[in-house]
């Protein structure tokens, strides 16, 4: 099993964390280059190298990339359906394949959103500068769009008798990144998903079910595990922390 | 080969319309369901029949999405891969395939921000309600984005020495995306467009190379093509043709 180097920003959680569950859940080996010495080709400097030459002339649009076999793959959705084919995490049939890649790319349309709640005008101002505009856009996104989002993961749970998780009885990657995105709004919306969530059984139950894996649960309570912060996607911003409108 | 039902808004290109693309280029039998009569389970009600109740238990997020062999299948990069491998016109090789997947959902990422530059606040309210806003998102865009995103496709334009696409000597569906969303952009941000693209060769030339694809040309020329407007993604707004600050 070859060594996978995972290229994402070192202190925060962000899309890298989706890739970053998967390979902790299944055990599989990876390095997370900028967390490791700058002296050893790591830190910053060793994600941005990457970034900006690329590999054999492919270059990547955004961290997170993993590099594997000299190949570089990037756009986190692709990253995890990627590897979970090749470690063999993957059913064969082409319809469970895209029935499951589909949940996943609704799950980047949150995480896309919720970065917008903070950055509703450009991801290249500061926060500081739109503050009124996502305090619009924040409460938008908690009265319209968690509820519908909530709602199709709810829907497409309970068609599954099999399992805990979206297809079968086996966790796939998209079920750990529909828990990754739970824990997030958690941190971020604190008061809206404790509202919304207790309408929405099979999703509180697959929480549950994800927070029992045992090397997920070692994984959260080691030090590898980031905090949310306020330099990821998910942020506790007070400010934000909108109740749904009754 | 089996029809496929493609279900998508019927008065505007979107996203469907890169499902549309890849079923006219490839001459792939399909039926565009919102557009057949109301009254033959067509129109609007036969979209959001299944769009409301999906397909066997399982519901669609949001069009546009396929049905063939009474499975669904749904989010725009998701339809296109699945069909792309369904109908033989995907290379075998999972690097290869990842290559292609990750240009397409950084095509996505495009086609989420310009939706963004006339709905910066919430795709729930009115244009109208966040016109000021969108002057704002909109020059941002265009100085920072449009110019990462061309120079994004023109590094990997750059890597093939087969032909003009992305990956060998073949078109695959990510060139057919590519060449629609410059199509997109330079109806929504002529003047941007004029200006910018002369300096990526490789992303003109694709463009040219896509142009001359005798079944795709005949389409365009077709009622069957759409045009740009108001309710798409790509909108010919003249108060958002920003120019390139200097």
């Amino acid at each position: 099993m070859p060594t996978y180097q995972l290229y994402y920003w070192p202190v925060l959680q962000g899309r890298g964390e989706y890739v970053r569950v998967l390979f902790e859940d299944a055990g599989i080996d990876y390095v997370d280059v900028a967390r490791e010495p700058t002296s050893e080709g790591g830190g910053v400097p060793g994600l941005l190298a990457v970034l900006n030459d690329g590999v054999g002339g492919v270059v990547p649009y955004a961290p997170p990339f993993v590099v594997v076999d000299g190949e570089l793959v990037w756009q986190t959705a692709n990253v995890l359906q990627f590897v979970a084919r090749r470690e063999g995490l993957l059913p064969d049939d082409a319809y469970v394949q895209a029935r499951l890649h589909q949940l996943q790319l609704t799950v980047a349309d949150v995480v896309s959103e919720v970065h917008d709640t903070h950055h509703p005008i450009s991801s290249g101002l500061y926060y500081e500068d739109q503050k009124e505009e996502a305090l619009r856009a924040t409460q938008q996104f908690i009265d319209e769009r968690i509820p519908k989002f909530f709602r199709h993961f709810e829907l497409n749970l309970a068609q599954n008798d099999a399992g805990p998780g979206f297809v079968g009885d086996a966790m796939t990657y998209v079920d750990l990144s529909v828990w990754q995105t739970l824990e997030g709004l958690t941190a971020a919306f604190p008061k809206a998903v404790a509202k919304l969530l207790p309408d929405h059984p099979k999703l509180a139950a697959l929480r549950i079910a994800v927070n029992e894996r045992p090397r997920l649960a070692a994984y959260v309570a080691s030090e590898r595990r980031l905090p949310f912060n306020e330099d990821g996607i998910f942020r506790p911003y007070p400010e934000l922390d909108l109740s749904v409108t009754p």
